[in-house]
């Protein structure tokens, strides 16, 4: 997420209350989950795994629960809880703001484009031309929707990354400040969500094609006409190239790339990266052809077994 | 989709802009996607392998991309893209009417039927007596819905069939002009999508209960008293007979047929067509004996292996 | 669920017009299918399988398809239909009543919870305190939320249980007259249902979170902080401990138990009970380790076998 106006170091570390090592007057121009990082941003880290990710990451300024010098001129904040406090300056700087109206005063709705009724544009929601959105269709505030997109009845756009920290006793959330990104040319179906960045953009690429009670988890990448078939699970922090088909129940793992042009088949597992032009079956995912030979060849093992055995 | 009034074969084509071999004032009486057709019907074809199929087909009219002599008596429509022109008349014929209101005037409500806040109900839909349809639910227009039916809340009826045609760089959207009928007594989950037919009507069969979250894809055919548990996804264009029970996250291919009283156990994938009065399991399914027959096997191939090897 | 105030012996079986043996004056005051019954309570049994459970459960009194002479100082009631008996005193006691308005006026909302637009509360819902409702959510009539609690759109809370009977000829429902029970510091996901109990709670505990898309049937108990992925499907009457994770769209069959710190990979399916803190993959589900074990060795089975051929 973008700060405007941009914060000073001095101030975002006066909100935390907390130490810092840098320049007071440097800029913090956007707070950022590691994932999706970039100059001047702002992000965090609570493992010492992680540290060496985050100091030679683009970041300007970190959040860190360890005392150290600088390192490549990044500005340090020190914080017990970097988690706690990432999550405290989200809500400052992305409060929740209730909703008075089914549609927003705030939303930005192009010409040509049908809202029917009993559908929630929330605040700041920005929606093209020549879009229809059918009846009751939720979406979050910060979402954004190209142009000649087709929302089906109950599609939910930009609802929270699933993302929590398990603490002793409890799991604390954390707090999303990303958005959705649909683009042109877009149909999404009925009952499927679509979960915000956490502090980045989940993205439906211009021209793909979901079918219904699909899930797209946060800060997911589609990439351009695309076809995934129904109830479909996409987990967080996918990308996924262009003209990539996924058919029905097919799950995906978070992390990982599926390469342009790949096909998975119906219930399959993706659980690593997958290469493009392929087909791939099974959970965990094989190359089909693989994966048929495979069953063909369980088939046929009873019978070599008894071969072998007499 | 039948037309009313019917047209005459000179009027279609002139909107299309396209020449034809026919009786300028034959009758041009529905229009159907090639999966359902029937006499009087017009449908398209735009690729050779299925030629002979349109035209040994009940249609009376066929948007057809080949330049050829009549055949069967049948009115032949040329055109360079039969699908385009198809989407044309679709759209024609069917187009998209917004609604200002939750409750359409033109939908027609029976006796005793209660509809609960929230709930959607599209142009010319017709509901039937004595059903319960809670909040939130999404009717699109011209959905059928019989007596007694009880649709639960999130349920989407009638959202457009997922059915495109992919061209260089993008992918084409076939508009559906069919509809959905639920017969009576049917019970329709929470978040349950059902999809409108392509050119006829998906059915859900008197009596069938369908449980939460459950995908049912256009133009499929639901038999009588079926149950299907939570999370059952079903492709279009599937025949599945009476008193079929499909257990929890079952997937179905489309295009086949599930017979009379078959069971089909949880998380299974069935790809192929099944005999009824028996129990399957598995992805790709199989019969459930065999399947738990092949499941023992394996547990005890690797000290049949170690045997062998010794 | 409770009778208040409470009824005589003699007042219900008058309802069903049925006899009866036990004191009429004594006191029915619950009434309860056999999963959940207590002291006081009023249940049924239709089939001899089951009555020695009828017959030695907490129950106080029990509509049953049998003469017979009282047991354990039960009240009996004999019914040539116990189940059709026991859905007309549910439905006499549990009447649905129609909602006129988004929000109940019976519905009870804690102080600092936001609802946010299109979202139906129904008669006598509880809310607590500092709880944000997002758009279009649905929760049915008698639903008890906690405190801190999150609801993303289009959550379904309360729905039916899916309980039917297989009748010669139709189904029939059993009337759920039980509910839903949210603990503090629960988040659902978008498009989630949870069903409400048969005659109990289903319960979320405690600080679980729950992801978009997720299914959890009627009766079901899940315990604190638990994490599920999104598309996960529970079925009914299942018994999840605390700190549980399900990772996505795996299957839970019903009536069983997961223990404290149970771990289950994507797309697994429990199809039995499972011991805490361990981790499990496959369907049907195995120790993960052992299923890894397998599928290495089905790896290089066509080798193993090749070199024993030789």
């Amino acid at each position: 997420m973008q700060l405007s106006p941009p914060q000073t170091l001095e101030v975002i570390a006066g909100m935390i209350k907390a130490d810092f090592i840098g320049d007071p007057t440097s800029i913090v121009s956007g707070i950022s989950e590691i994932h999706r990082v970039q100059k001047g941003d702002l992000t965090f880290v609570d493992h010492p795994k992680y540290y060496r990710k985050a100091l030679e990451s683009a970041a300007s300024t970190i959040i860190i629960n360890q005392k150290m010098v600088s390192h490549n001129g990044k500005a340090l904040i020190f914080s017990d809880d970097p988690f706690r406090d990432f999550v405290t300056l989200v809500k400052h700087f992305r409060p929740f703001r209730q909703s008075q109206a089914m549609i927003s005063p705030s939303a930005s709705i192009g010409e040509g484009t049908v809202i029917q009724p009993g559908s929630f544009v929330g605040n700041h929601v920005s929606i093209g031309k020549n879009c229809l959105i059918h009846a009751n269709v939720s979406i979050y505030d910060h979402s954004v929707i190209g142009d000649h997109v087709i929302i089906h009845s109950g599609a939910i756009i930009g609802a929270d990354a699933f993302y929590f920290k398990r603490r002793p006793g409890h799991l604390d959330k954390l707090e999303s400040c990303g958005g959705v990104v649909i683009e042109d040319h877009v149909e999404i179906g009925a009952n499927t969500t679509i979960d915000k960045g956490v502090s980045g953009n989940t993205v439906i690429g211009a021209g793909s094609k979901l079918d219904n009670l699909i899930q797209i988890g946060h800060d997911t990448i589609v990439g351009k006409n695309c076809l995934f078939a129904a109830q479909v699970g996409v987990a967080g922090c996918v990308n996924i190239e262009d003209d990539v088909i996924l058919w029905g129940q097919v799950g995906v793992q978070k992390d990982l790339c599926i390469g342009k042009g790949a096909v998975v088949l119906g219930q399959s597992g993706v659980s690593k990266s997958l290469r493009g032009n392929m087909t791939y079956f099974g959970s965990p995912v094989q190359p089909a052809r693989e994966k048929m030979k495979e069953l063909a060849f369980l088939k046929n093992l009873p019978k070599i077994i008894k071969r072998l055995s007499s």
